[in-house]
């Protein structure tokens, strides 16, 4: 099962955190510091993809942790209709594993011309997004073969959550954060309950994948996943919205998988799966609760005590190993997804 | 086929808006005056499913026509991890079809507690939000019956366009408003197109609807009507994100559907429509371009001559009907989704 090029980058995750959390706090703090200097009033992230799936994480760390509003960018108004709004002094973020693509790169720029304070955030020294950036925090993920995102992912997110450490000037912060490396190591080891996983799911044309609050962005990832690489219809929805309309889709035989991570959403997140589970869905569930991963058909137990908000950087790792399982059992080449490429340049 | 609260509520559009128009442009102008006069620097919306996608509606038109940056708000942040972010005087604005879903009164209260404008769009007058809001827009829908918002989503729509034209100060955009209930009575003519292209759709099991630009609300909206009304699986996308990913699962069978209505970004979404067509994609479309309209498994011509900013509310119609027939074809009832409430009150 290790000659797959996907699943050795899922591997080398842990050590691609522990060496962003080695070589890299002192740029963090650097940037932090030269950010805090100009004031922080918002922030807007341009991103696209997984990347765009950090950005939703960014919304929550900073806002809950650093009371920083954050909004996703909408690029083609500057792309497409050329009319891109005033930005008022946000910090502008682009997030782009290659650093390529040129709308999200026109977005920082417009950013750095209205003069607002601009980051990118990128495995790529020197591609095009780092150029119009007053800071680049980089990932140090190494090259990352798989067309589908998995340690640029993580190490995206560890970036986002360092950033937020040193904004918010909390040591306790950095020893959470020391700990994640050993958590995601600790997840690695589910691989035989995530192919269970798969198995239970396998057969599912399309289903849904819920999360709340921090872990929203979770449910965006592995849904992703699970599209790029088994072909799997899933769409990720909050367990607020999903209430709104959509949980008439539940269906026995409807995939569905479920991300419940202790803390404040939790009870109301148990309530959804319990009320999907009566109406006969048969769900993985990622949790580190005992109560919601009894009502999982496939459970994928995640590790007690991990604090939420760094959660989603040990959470997302069964769902890629999940996403691996069921490309596989579905007859694909988790290595060769079909039709996709890895730098995708949208304008 | 006219014994169904939906398609009647469905055949009122044209009036409500007509009547939107009449009654309360003075309404709009006086507060669109006050906001201004206070300074709107960015805008913040909170709003849940069909009332989201008139929010991303607003991203384009506020962003586009009026160089405001416009964010939606994440709700969880306030009420579930107690951490409201700092709005710095942005235009709170909360958009309720009921006014009572907990969850967005509390994003506006927090918005007015820190200092903010406030502004609520519903369709109940003295509903809770409006007793949070400095100011309140009225639908003047009348009562919706249905469980699926049709009547009051394109009300919304019309209502943030009006808002835009007032704090735009340009008389011609109230001129295109004038013209859209004739668009709207126009294409409430295709109920047949839209009966066949439910017929090329019914046996999907799930499917995408893609749009961009100031459509890529009509594809959220539409695909949440499949999903509510049908049971269809939709997801939305923007030709922009569907290209980073998603793409892969284009296979034939798979229910595919595009809005395209001529206009900035009408290029590429049709190149994007060519490249699902060439992989067996049989869709329905959405269309004022005949070169579009020829890429159709089933076509649904929508007025030549749509500006494009005011697009959305006449482009969503023919995706009601759809999603209509297509509940009907598949043997439900459209005016008794299973498992809905009209209001739903998440905290």
């Amino acid at each position: 099962m290790t000659d797959s090029i996907l699943l050795s980058e899922i591997n080398e995750q842990p050590a691609v955190l522990q060496r962003l959390l080695r070589e890299r706090e002192g740029t963090v703090r650097n940037v932090a510091g030269a950010l805090a200097s100009r004031g922080i009033t918002s922030v807007v992230i341009a991103a696209r993809g997984s990347s765009d799936n950090a950005a939703r994480y960014a919304q929550y760390v900073l806002g809950a942790r650093n009371g920083i509003n954050v909004g996703l960018a909408t690029p083609s108004l500057f792309t497409r209709y050329l009319t891109p709004p005033r930005l008022h002094g946000a910090l502008v973020i682009g997030i782009s594993q290659s650093g390529e693509s040129p709308d999200l790169v026109a977005v920082v720029e417009e950013g750095r011309r209205q003069g607002c304070p601009t980051l990118a955030i990128t495995n790529v020294g020197g591609s095009p997004i780092t150029r119009v950036a007053d800071h680049t925090l980089l990932l140090g993920a190494g090259t990352e073969r798989s067309i589908a995102a998995t340690k640029t992912y993580t190490a995206q997110l560890m970036t986002i959550a360092m950033l937020s450490a040193a904004l918010g000037g909390d040591d306790r912060r950095w020893s959470e954060l020391a700990d994640v490396p050993d958590q995601v190591s600790e997840v690695l080891k589910l691989g035989e309950q995530a192919r269970a996983a798969a198995e239970v799911l396998k057969d599912a044309g399309h289903g849904v994948m819920i999360g709340r609050g921090y872990n929203y962005a979770t449910a965006f990832e592995v849904a992703l996943k699970a599209k790029e690489l088994a072909y799997v219809a899933v769409e990720p929805y909050s367990a607020a919205d999903f209430q709104h309309g959509p949980i008439a889709l539940v269906e026995t035989g409807f995939a569905a998988a479920v991300v419940n991570v202790a803390g404040a959403v939790s009870e109301e997140v148990e309530a959804l799966l319990r009320a999907m589970v009566e109406r006969g869905a048969r769900p993985a569930v990622l949790s580190n609760l005992s109560s919601s991963l009894s009502l999982a058909a496939a459970p994928l137990p995640l590790p007690e005590g991990l604090p939420e908000w760094l959660s989603p950087i040990a959470a997302v790792v069964p769902g890629q190993l999940l996403a691996f399982n069921l490309s596989r059992l579905r007859g694909f080449d988790p290595d060769q997804p079909r039709g996709l490429r890895k730098v995708t340049k949208t304008t």
